[in-house]
């Protein structure tokens, strides 16, 4: 997707060998016409797999995630990274563990909101090493529900999350693929390459 | 917005004199159509105020927030709950107390996105007690920027926030206005209404 590797280029700013911060549009401020282009870019790619509901996990998956339900017209639903009080019966958990900020999260959801009849649509800002979205797939498979598949924003493809979660054989999309962050540049992989 | 009241009429259920639990289509689960229509109404009661940039709190703000900032063309700033790892320099912070989590968390925003030539639009899911608008005006004025006005989806008139945050002088639109939550019933306030 050319014009969200155009905005990384432009505005990502590269912190090390495995860390790109992107927080002038995903991550803290956010582009909306760029989350539009993507939630319609989504429900392009995963618009035949019968999808009932999206879900993401609380807080970047969101943006993006409202935009994909919106477009293929089905409710969002958004993991909770800690219980919430008024959150008790019926729920879901699964524990997370997350590199960048080194510790683990208990993830949640409700089972009011994802059932047996659903076909589930993952989305995520980011793949990496991939805990967060085995996070996921495990809560749906807990509710009984069927994972259609994985949409990521950005995937890091030198670290291990795509190959792990690939693995599964869910079909993963990521909008952007980055092969490399070394020498502070951002190198994409090559359309249809998989390393 | 007699959608929105409908919504809440259907599917709100009232725990309590005092808590509303709306997470069928915004605390947890959420509808991205009606999200898009909340937009679009605050976009229309704050179009010509010069707005720059729309501020929210992670996580139930952003998606009401993300499509009144897609109407009002303006990115959207997502003050975060607790400080990232990658988030350090030049970051502002206020203290906000919640009543429903019995905690105080420091939201904080980055000095990048909200700056001195900018007219915020402050948007919450609720205003109850108003220590979260209250936050948000508190970073803004840190920021050198200034309030533009300050949208709420669900505000609880009954509880002191909406009396608080219009003591500030700023311009409060709430799309509805809740009277009281008494004998499990929602009542709203009549429009145009002040108590």
């Amino acid at each position: 997707m050319n014009l969200l590797k155009n905005k990384i280029e432009d505005e990502g700013v590269v912190l090390s060998g495995t860390v790109l911060k992107v927080d002038s549009f995903l991550n803290h401020q956010v582009d909306p016409e760029l989350m539009m282009e993507i939630g319609k870019e989504f429900a392009r790619r995963f618009k035949d797999l019968g999808i009932t509901k999206v879900l993401t996990i609380e807080s970047s998956g969101i943006a993006p995630g409202v935009m994909a339900a919106l477009q293929l017209n089905v409710p969002l639903v958004f993991a909770r990274k800690r219980k919430s009080l008024t959150l008790s019966e019926g729920v879901i958990t699964s524990k997370v563990y997350s590199y960048t900020k080194q510790e683990e999260n208990t993830i949640s959801v409700s089972s009011k909101y994802i059932g047996e009849n659903d076909r589930v649509l993952l989305v995520d800002d980011f793949l990496a090493n991939g805990q967060a979205a085995l996070g996921l797939i495990d809560l749906v498979k807990q509710a009984g529900a069927n994972v259609a598949g994985i949409g990521i924003v950005i995937e890091k493809s030198f670290q291990d999350g795509g190959k792990l979660v690939r693995e599964t054989g869910y079909r993963v999309e990521s909008l952007a693929e980055i092969q490399s962050l070394e020498n502070g540049k951002v190198t994409f992989k090559q359309e249809g390459a998989r390393v």
